[in-house]
């Protein structure tokens, strides 16, 4: 380290730790490599022609406004937009002043762990979850307890143990963050009965839920199980989803629905954070959910999703040896794979890499980086045949290392 | 508060104050109101036109990638057209890794209060400094040092005293934080011999300097001065710029210029804020710096923006009392006035609005809470004859209370 950086850094900085996925891709760059690593959508998926229209027309449907600094909490008609769309997720009876929006959903889990988190606070996850929230709630310096997936969500017995012994050692949990709905990276959905089990024991226990709710319109199998918030008469959940599913993640636009004093509370730290969102692309979105862009275009992300998924699970069946097992999901963009035991996956992957192929191993998404023998493989990213390639490629490499 | 919120927020939040600013837009919000209070540019210095054209171009030119998830300092190619542009503020010799784009530079200086501070670290700024930089820094707990802003820069005897005192307590100053050109709220710039003496100071009591040059490009009277990062041989110069000032501030796009490695940590961090700024809004900003868009905007920016400040000037001349005092800026966006020192400008906010007009009290830009009877007047964004009428008003309002 240079004499000028010397000792400069903030203490903070010790927990930042760059994320395993964006150092795969940096890794990859430019290299002919079959990627299971990103998160990224089909980008036949976006609905190209509708946001080239939109775009051109918004300055004279708007004037200037798109082109202008907008308030901290969003443009007024995109929030406006954003609560009568959240009916689609069964959420209703809620205005534009219960809408945050953010620079991706990325911002408000940022934001909300801020707003929440006394270092040692006590924060109940899903375990394995989402790397990136995890990584941003570590800033805070919070005690995690994590509770184990099943194939259909939250362990329940397990995390009521928790609660009561919790509650027995006078301690008070802050939140309980979950992706219950096509779940980044475990692929399984919480079951509507759990959903229900979860509400029921956030009142009993007093803690607020941070619903992750970003593959909820990505779902191919069946109909998605409502959203938690749509069960929350208590204004107990904090709901939080985003474009980048479902019309395109390089708007870069993310929402919370919530109860007006945490909104609120979410604006003012906001302002110190980026001031507010892109007006620009607030306004591109405002269009494509009121001409209907996002609802015609949904069925397609859903087919193509489905088609990829069925052959990855396919493959999957055909390459990977015996031992190994993975999820079925039925939404989102992701399976996640176990191995043996005898195999780290982090370790394996500069072979795998070396022969073409990069996933994300799965330890980083458990807070205590248990998991060593799983991986995160996703399937939206990737053409059918370098599904087929990729997964023949890695299943020999498994094999050879069982 | 409700129940569900009882004691949930952490203890930051305490710390966490409204902007004024974006308080008062809000009380005025609806009514017809002069307002002298926001920073918004005149909206007619955004090339709507060349906007609308190239956002219908660029997912053609650049296929779905505007549209994509990317790396999260910033798009290559839009990195590499920042590097290029710098040129105009002297900065030479980078290359787009020393480029960092964040949304709004109100970003960078949030992720960078956030990397370099501790609880109680000495950090240096301008007395009276930009609100919404003291309230993201505030975040951190940071003792502040206040320098005295003369009509040419800081008092340099009074920093050179102060940093003399901390090194003889053996005391570090973590940065300084300086807007050198048009400053904001004050309206002055720092002469070159200044600039030159800060970046002594620097290297002798081994400190970094974040320069915020948001309004570097808009310097209409003779030549901006170089900014001081062109001036900076240790790479001790944390630099900032915008372009909401001269391109579109809806665009929400600001940068970095600064070592490698401070970036690489700007990086991780920025990972968990918010993974990366919108991307369809960099390669709009990337097409108008390749258009040369920017460069041709700039001298009609300067013209409409000098006329307006000259009309101020005057009208100040003929409406405020004597013993008023106010800066001349040579650019930018604001006037800062000292009224009588029997007028505290925060309680005379509520009758200004009554009658119709809006500014700044300007005891928010200082961090202690001084210069009540100070106001900020920005002229950028009113008509010529809002200017005039609110002058007017806002002169007879000070004459009646002198």
């Amino acid at each position: 380290m240079k004499t000028v950086l010397q000792n400069v850094f903030s203490s903070r900085t010790k927990h930042l730790r760059a994320s395993e996925i964006r150092d795969i891709l940096k890794i990859t760059e430019g290299r002919k490599v079959i990627s299971f690593a990103g998160g990224l959508p089909d980008p036949h998926t976006f609905p190209a022609e509708d946001i080239k229209q939109i775009s051109s027309e918004i300055l004279d449907k708007y004037d200037y406004a798109p082109l202008q600094y907008t308030t901290t909490a969003g443009v007024t008609e995109f929030r406006k937009a954003i609560a009568d769309f959240s009916v689609s997720r069964g959420i209703r009876g809620i205005s534009y002043k219960n809408v945050f929006v953010s620079t991706g959903s990325q911002e408000s889990i940022y934001i909300l762990g801020q707003l929440l988190l006394d270092p040692g606070d006590i924060l109940i996850i899903e375990h394995p979850t989402y790397l990136a929230a995890l990584n941003s709630f570590r800033l805070n310096y919070p005690t995690f307890i994590g509770i184990t997936l099943e194939s259909d969500g939250m362990n329940m017995e397990e995390l009521e143990e928790n609660l009561k012994r919790l509650y027995n050692e006078g301690k008070r949990v802050k939140f309980l963050y979950t992706i219950p709905t096509a779940h980044n990276p475990a692929g399984v959905t919480m079951s509507l009965e759990k959903r229900k089990h979860l509400i029921e024991l956030a009142s009993k226990y007093n803690f607020l839920i941070i619903e992750d709710d970003a593959y909820g319109h990505v779902v191919f199998d069946g109909e998605a199980p409502p959203s938690i918030k749509s069960l929350d008469e208590e204004n107990r959940v904090i709901y939080t989803s985003t474009m980048s599913k479902i019309l395109s993640p390089g708007l870069r636009l993310g929402w919370v629905v919530a109860d007006e004093d945490i909104i609120k509370e979410m604006e003012m730290m906001k302002q110190s954070v980026d001031l507010h969102s892109s007006t620009f692309t607030q306004y591109i979105a405002l269009e494509a959910i009121k001409r209907g862009v996002i609802q015609k275009n949904l069925p397609r992300i859903r087919k193509m999703y489905k088609e990829k998924r069925d052959l990855m699970l396919d493959e999957l069946e055909k390459s990977f040896p015996e031992g190994c097992e993975w999820s079925r999901p039925v939404g989102g963009m992701f399976i996640f794979a176990k191995v043996g035991d005898k195999i780290d996956t982090g370790k394996l992957l500069a072979e795998s890499l070396e022969r073409g192929v990069a996933y994300v191993p799965g330890s980083g998404f458990f807070y205590d980086n248990s998991g060593r023998n799983t991986m995160r493989l996703n399937f939206s990213y990737p053409t059918p045949d370098e599904i087929k390639e990729g997964i023949r490629i890695l299943g020999d490499l498994i094999k050879e290392k069982s």
